[in-house]
């Protein structure tokens, strides 16, 4: 063991934050800004899912940047000129105690008075040809994001719960004409969704079916499907396909820590603090996020105010860096 | 009463939003791209308290704009390109039935099916010459927001209850030398946030004090100050003057119809509704926030998803808006 690594496993940082998306660079602006030195992990670059976003609208205060990565790069200066760089390495084990958590990663072990879980949640993917390769051109996960690209336009969605139906209610008022592509033959939404889809006259469906192939060069120009019971293929030709196949938060090193809900969101009180008084959760893994930008960096600001109301109040011990 | 009022007035609306800073912002922004034709009030030309910003540091994934105002501007522009234009009229009185509210304005009367209220809080004043003057230019009514340009120099801090300490103990570890300046000989502020602030090496007290002018030409460069015992007054040289004797939701329409905490902020739960389903509330004036330009941003647009969600779940009879 090198003698920094020795040095930083010695320490007890005031706090860790998982994750450098959007809600963990808004925690890092506002905690380096406090003074609290944040460690920031993160195993990629930074961003979290705002890189793939083709082009940012709805993120209020930003019309000037072109692209999600654009944005996602400003936040991670930002963070960085506050002292805020990200760390890279990932979390495999948290354990915690009442007054610290010790986080076991894949490089070294942080111990810490405060803990910022912003790990995110992933898109399920299709896992067929085309859906990586035009992502951001076409492919999207987010209606709301980028529906409004493809005015008067013909899109297909895929999904029959939910998310899915409430986002292809919102696609339908926007763009031509919508397909909703199931695999059965019936909505998973909750009935008032349904009639509020089957009422809008620019929506169809293309039941039992299966998405085979994304095609497009170098955008979208159609999907081809399968019905799963004739095993007939065809193609729909549309600008667009917007995958809401399920959600997954990225809390499997959470479980037995703290409290998540039945499909591993994060639970937390208005404050973002978890069940364990000192880890907090901001952003797409909160339960109850409506995951957006916007929305995961009010998050991972209210839990930074917070933390350092807590590290304020709780450890009397704490020593104060003094200036004079 | 002009035909437009008229057509006005006979409206049902989706969506009045009451108030055009962060908050009110963000949500005409989702609520236009989302298709829901939102009224958007304001008395001011919008932005709110961010336009008394000096300069935003804090705000994630703005670094190039100079001052609050033109944060606010560029907010604004992007509500207005998604048909969320402010209109100017004040609110007087709200009533709400359970499947509709009105509002009676200075110059309308709006019927919606929902409405989210974010007019936020005004700071209470100290009401001194050179206060108004100088706002923005050393006199501030917030330390994460100012602090970070006060490094190393002498600010004076007013007020004794727990947000003036809580901030004086961020500001100590930022700024040269902190003066907290109370007309009480005691602070008000939580124990714990006392035993911090008194353990702070570079903090000193100016007890039984009331501010009587705050001084500077440009910018701030001193405080006077007189001790309320013995009549005498002095001056103090600061760079800058943070006031934090309290702070006052804009809530007073909203007495007796959504439920207020003690203080007068409205309370909601973490979808942002307030005791009335169809009544929402984002931002400063909402119980519990803390008050961020990131975290009103994200209030709005947390609140806006779940009016979208409400009227798409609960009123069957909306007209949906087909494109074809």
């Amino acid at each position: 063991m090198s003698d920094q690594v020795a040095d930083q496993e010695n320490k007890i940082h005031d706090l860790v934050i998982i994750g450098a998306g959007p809600a963990g660079l808004a925690a890092g602006i506002y905690s380096g800004r406090g003074g609290l030195e944040p460690v920031l992990l993160d195993m990629m670059g930074g961003g979290g899912q705002v890189n793939i976003i083709d082009k940012v609208e709805n993120y209020p205060g930003v019309i000037d940047l072109e692209t999600g990565a654009e944005l996602a790069d400003v936040m991670r200066r930002q963070a960085e000129s506050f002292g805020a760089g990200i760390t890279f390495d990932q979390v495999e084990k948290i354990e915690a105690t009442e007054e610290l958590v010790t986080l076991t990663c894949s490089s070294s072990t942080y111990r810490a008075r405060a803990v910022l879980v912003a790990s995110g949640a992933s898109h399920r993917p299709l896992k067929v040809p085309g859906e990586g390769r035009l992502m951001g051109r076409g492919v999207s996960v987010c209606a709301t994001c980028d529906g409004a690209f493809f005015k008067g336009q013909s899109v297909a969605v895929v999904g029959g719960g939910d998310a899915a139906v409430m986002e292809a209610v919102y696609l339908s008022r926007i763009v031509g004409h919508v397909t909703i592509i199931h695999r059965r033959d019936q909505l998973r939404a909750e009935k008032l969704l349904q009639d509020r889809i089957f009422a809008a006259q620019n929506v169809d469906f293309a039941w039992n079916s299966a998405v085979e192939e994304i095609l497009g060069d170098k955008e979208v120009t159609g999907v081809r499907i399968k019905d799963v019971e004739t095993g007939e293929s065809r193609v729909l030709e549309v600008a667009a396909v917007f995958v809401f196949v399920g959600v997954v938060p990225n809390s499997g090193f959470l479980q037995g820590v703290v409290e998540l809900d039945e499909f591993g969101f994060v639970k937390t009180d208005m404050n973002m603090q978890t069940s364990h008084p000192r880890i907090y959760a901001a952003g797409d893994l909160r339960a109850g996020s409506v995951r957006q930008i916007g929305t995961a960096v009010g998050d991972g600001i209210n839990a930074t105010v917070h933390i350092q109301e807590m590290l304020n109040a709780s450890i009397p011990s704490r020593q104060h860096q003094t200036v004079s």
